[in-house]
């Protein structure tokens, strides 16, 4: 771990400049926190006014300490935070954590005063955390540099959670749902502002904590993906999962975290594909963020996702079947063994097939799901158990079952979650330590994103590593080629494009459609005319030498009648295939070349069917996002029809990328509609590139 | 009401067959409670062992009671329950509710038994609820003719609430969830097996109770979907919403069902389509069945969805605009004078825009939320108002933010929810009686069902009332009709077909071709190969004498090899239109004449996009439903295209309809597609239909 970070995460003195004696100001209470939550290091409160505060002694400046603190917690305002960053840079301070607010959140003023920290921390080498900041809390040494108060609503506990976040509201919140499940949380880091360190770079530190077993991220920009992935590669390796939140997914959300932390919106597709390239789960709000992370912290390797469900109630069976069902998450076939074995257990009238009703018999015979879970566990085509408890309470013996369950988790390495909503029910399970969620929905959805995730994470271990993100800003112009020149460039880059010529004379192109020997597209060509048919520049299916020439006619004096410059005409054989895609890449100024596969053909932006990866994904991936397209059926070639050749659109969107990629910002976008793809290649039919102008 | 109903909700004598002394056994319970929660009638215990139990008179037989009780429940078990139901029946029980189990759900023999019961009851002019039910309870007047715990567990509050469910467990759940949020509960009933009454007739019963403002159903099975439909327009006549779980959607899920209650399957689109046009809105489960209430109670009628979000964390502001996004509720616009109003009234950095941000300020000046409402709140683009507070407790004044808020929701007449999770928190905004969710995100799906639901009623207000639903068993033989016989059937009612000639001869093919004078399509027509393409007995664009003649020939030669029978071969006009949809329409044995819309196409099948309706849908109906599908863009015209026209393939939909319901079951379905749509018309192509054979 570089030493800023250790300076933040494990510091061995920390001053606290702008320290309170009340533990309930935010100058005190993360004194107050350290002090009574095991912080092990020296700490220093720097207060002009005071000579002792809670207990320590008190300085009147940085400068007076006895030595350099490894961090620094400043709490005053403006311009008195400004300079305490200057003298933090000067002594040679390890590293600040600025809580003070009122800078890039507030307006013009506070921007400047921000810009001006920066500046200086910059000048001298030291890296800040802030401002605005709730500050961090490492509750496997005691150093709460924080002032939540949620770490007195619900008391921590160290364990194996790291939860990095920009929002300190956020991160206090994902703390509390955890610690409400009981959850052992070791991390709790807000980045505030984030004018310097970073939610990937603090995520890239934790990662390296060999006690964290789940990563949680709320992000509202992301400006270094490339750490990010760093982070990703790193927990992947050590099987850490890492869920996030990138909020703001919606235009009115993007502007809302704009004027939030003045975050720079992200394209939200992008996000989407660099996310899913290295294995990190995205999830749309704080409490998506906290709820599978039970799943995750047992450590189950579910080798599937088929799913038992048992019940006291025939009801809930069915409804937690229609749910998962939605899910895709498939009921398990119990063996006819299992089934006999069942029958032996339950009463005469309830079902053995899966779902299992257990029936109200639960009431007189407390053993039930103890008796029918090992044997349910032991069928090898069940992978997740959901044990759904509408209605328990009086009468019924729930420390027995939670006892059932807990001994079931821990001996059938299969994953089970409880469903249950009365208190008395959820607090016995949970002290059990099973798995539990208010409803079976709640599970269910659990159970996908834990499978789900599971699969993207060795999806992308069997992927080569990615190469390091390139990305550049996107701000010189562009000029669009023409069609003949977008052809020429992708036929160099060995994408197959349809047989064409490019004729300036209604001879030249007869002479192109007898060279081709079939039925030809006309198509005038010229940089300026980008969207040809709906000028009438397109005529298909000429195949006489009249018609022909008459379109070559036709098509030059429509561009003479529009003023546009005429590169020529293209000749070009008409292609046939079972199915018009798309394939398009642009250049993005954060995540470095994108790709866009998907369904293609004129209503392409209307009916969108389309799948966003990085550009250098692999032909697994991109096969991978083809296969989960609304049209993935007709891949396979429906009512009779041959199977597509879906390697062969898989290689073009892999050249395409490359080309996007390797042209570093150059090429800004390629639009190549419709690929027409059969059961025997695919061909570029029509395409455009957009290019920086030289 | 009808007087079986009335015995079974309001009776004034209840004897319990199978009483027990013990309160905790099925046949105790239910005396227990009526004698503690209210009940002023009589009650009957019949029990031959014992004089007098909890306090009362108990009876050897139902003979030996007094009077004739109004209302029998039926505790003991298996043929003894059978001889008190007819016991019941021979001396004039107004009605019986038989809680006894292990008939029809517990395999053959309970079966019999079951039916055996039904035999007496009918032939006695006896109803029966159940057998295998969990019971009726009524807290209007103490009538609790059910055992379930789960009144113990949280007790009765007469409420505006009515819950009926064929499933005891899940109404004994919803009732929890909703005595959970401090909502009174009036009516509590479980059907269980139904083999008489059903929760449709339970539900209009209920709906007649003047004190009911909220109907949450559970049904495994529909057999009765007119009974449904008249209690859904008795609730809507007097403004209370209906909400249904209708479990076993999917084909698993339907098993299940049909295991846990021999539950019937429906055509779950058929039952979506049925729910839909009676303004029942359908949910997945029993916990999203209670999640509405609270909005649904307060009787709010927002003018629109127009969204605004105040929260003390300005990440939560930006998750929950997201949200807000998926679900397709906008952001309200505020006006600039609501800006400057909150300019006034918020810290100098918070975010005066939608959503509003009053920041951590919050724990400095508790009045914010009550500053912030007021203002919002008289904005006239501002429908709906989520309150997130993600962080709250030790420092605020949770109190003063829901009075607060609580003075919101009575004064500005608009609906407001608040997100909440911390105990403390979310207690107090429920005391308050302010609609209080645990996340964001369940807030709004809450908005989204309270609004689009409010929709739904006033759409089907605003429908013509739907004919009575007919239906009936469709168990005849079928035959497929050749397409020039469909056709000519459809072009009898009124549906535009393309122009068309049944043709024995090459020479009357020709001469076909030569009338219609265009480009034809010749098709061979047997009532034995429904599916011409696949067997190459479809030309298409033929355009010359040869060519017609030429197809002709071939196809008649593949029939003959096919020793299939030949009606004819049908020549056709080629017909242009910008999009193929298709419509269909299908006999229901339980919901009568469905109807199938949408797009249409080689790849109906695959690409599914297609909505289903009852059959007698308004145009208006049908128009919506179009507009709900991915399609949707391509109706207004997109590329320069004009608009299609719509109303003239709700015109083919709703004729398509009118006949399949007038046959009564005798046309069992019709399969239209394409059905060409153009800007000036739409035209049927192709089309099937399968009638009953003669």
């Amino acid at each position: 771990m570089p030493s800023t970070l250790s300076a933040l995460l494990q510091p061995r003195s920390v001053a606290i400049v702008g320290a309170s004696d009340n533990i309930h100001k935010i100058g005190g209470r993360p004194i107050h926190y350290m002090q009574t939550m095991g912080y092990a290091g020296t700490i220093y409160p720097v207060n002009p006014q005071r000579d002792t505060l809670q207990g320590l002694r008190s300085y009147p400046s940085l400068d007076a300490l006895p030595e350099t603190p490894e961090l620094a917690v400043i709490v005053v305002a403006g311009d008195a935070a400004v300079q305490a960053v200057a003298d933090c840079a000067r002594l040679g301070v390890g590293a600040a954590i600025v809580i003070a607010s009122g800078f890039g959140e507030a307006g013009e003023a506070g921007k400047r005063q921000q810009d001006e920290m920066v500046r200086v921390a910059r000048a001298g080498g030291l890296r800040i955390v802030g401002p605005n900041s709730q500050g961090l809390a490492n509750f496997g040494n005691g150093a709460i540099a924080s002032f939540s108060t949620m770490f007195i609503e619900i008391p921590p506990q160290d364990g194996p959670v790291a939860v990095v976040s920009q929002s300190g509201g956020t991160a206090a919140l994902v703390y509390g749902l955890l610690r409400q499940q009981g959850i052992g949380v070791r991390h709790v880091h807000a980045t505030g502002n984030q004018a310097d360190v970073t939610v990937s770079e603090l995520a890239l530190a934790v990662a390296q904590d060999p006690d964290v077993r789940l990563l949680l991220l709320y992000l509202e920009t992301l400006s270094d993906p490339q750490v990010l992935a760093e982070a990703a590669a790193l927990a992947r390796a050590r099987g850490v999962p890492v869920v996030a939140v990138k909020s703001g997914r919606s235009q009115a959300g993007a502007r809302a975290a704009a004027s939030h932390t003045g975050a720079m919106a992200n394209e939200d597709r992008a996000v989407d594909a660099f996310l899913a390239r290295h294995g990190i789960w995205r999830v749309d709000d704080a409490h998506a963020l906290a709820r599978c992370a039970p799943l995750y912290l047992r450590g189950w390797q579910p080798a599937g996702r088929r799913l038992v469900v048992v019940s006291n109630s025939g009801a809930s069976c069915v409804m937690a079947t229609d749910t998962a069902d939605t899910l895709g998450i498939g009921m398990a076939p119990l063996s006819t063994a299992t089934q006999a074995a069942l029958g032996e257990r339950l009463p005469g009238f309830a079902a053995t097939a899966n779902p299992v009703d257990v029936t109200a018999a639960l009431l007189t015979n407390s053993g039930l799901f103890g008796d029918v879970l090992p044997v349910v566990g032991a069928d090898p085509a069940a992978d997740l158990f959901l044990l759904d408890i509408p209605v328990a309470g009086m009468g019924y013996d729930v420390p027995r079952f939670a006892r059932d369950a807990a001994r079931f988790a821990d001996e059938a390495g299969k994953p089970i979650a409880v469903a249950a909503w009365q208190d008395a029910v959820v607090s016995e399970f949970r002290a059990a330590n099973v798995p539990t969620f208010l409803h079976a929905a709640d599970a269910l959805a659990a159970f996908h994103q834990f499978t789900a995730h599971g699969q993207l994470m060795r999806d992308v271990a069997a992927d080569p590593a990615p190469p390091p993100i390139a990305a550049a800003p996107a701000d010189a112009p562009t000029r669009t080629l023409s069609e003949a020149a977008s052809l020429a460039r992708l036929a160099e880059a060995g994408v197959p494009v349809v047989e064409h010529y490019l004729c300036q004379t209604a001879d030249e192109a007869v002479a192109a459609w007898q060279r081709i020997g079939a039925p030809v597209a006309v198509k005038a060509s010229s940089p300026a005319v980008p969207h040809k048919s709906e000028h009438g520049l397109v005529a298909l299916n000429c195949n006489s030498r009249e018609a022909v020439a008459e379109a070559f006619t036709r098509q030059t004096r429509t561009l003479a009648e529009m003023q546009a410059p005429v590169e020529g005409v293209l000749v070009a054989r008409m292609t046939r295939g079972q199915r018009e895609c798309m394939v398009g890449a642009h250049w993005d100024p954060v995540f470095g070349a994108v790709l866009l596969v998907g369904d293609g053909g004129k209503y392409v932006e209307t009916v969108r069917d389309t799948a966003v990866l990085l550009a250098l994904a692999s032909p697994a991936a991109i096969e991978r996002a083809l296969r989960g397209l609304r049209m993935a059926p007709l891949l396979d070639g429906v009512r009779g029809e041959p199977p597509l050749d879906v390697a062969a659109l898989v290689r073009v969107a892999a050249r395409v990328g490359q080309l996007v990629h390797d042209a570093r910002g150059a090429i800004r976008s390629v639009d190549l509609n419709p690929v027409m793809l059969g059961a025997d290649g695919a061909v570029v039919v029509d395409g455009l590139m957009e290019v920086t102008s030289p």
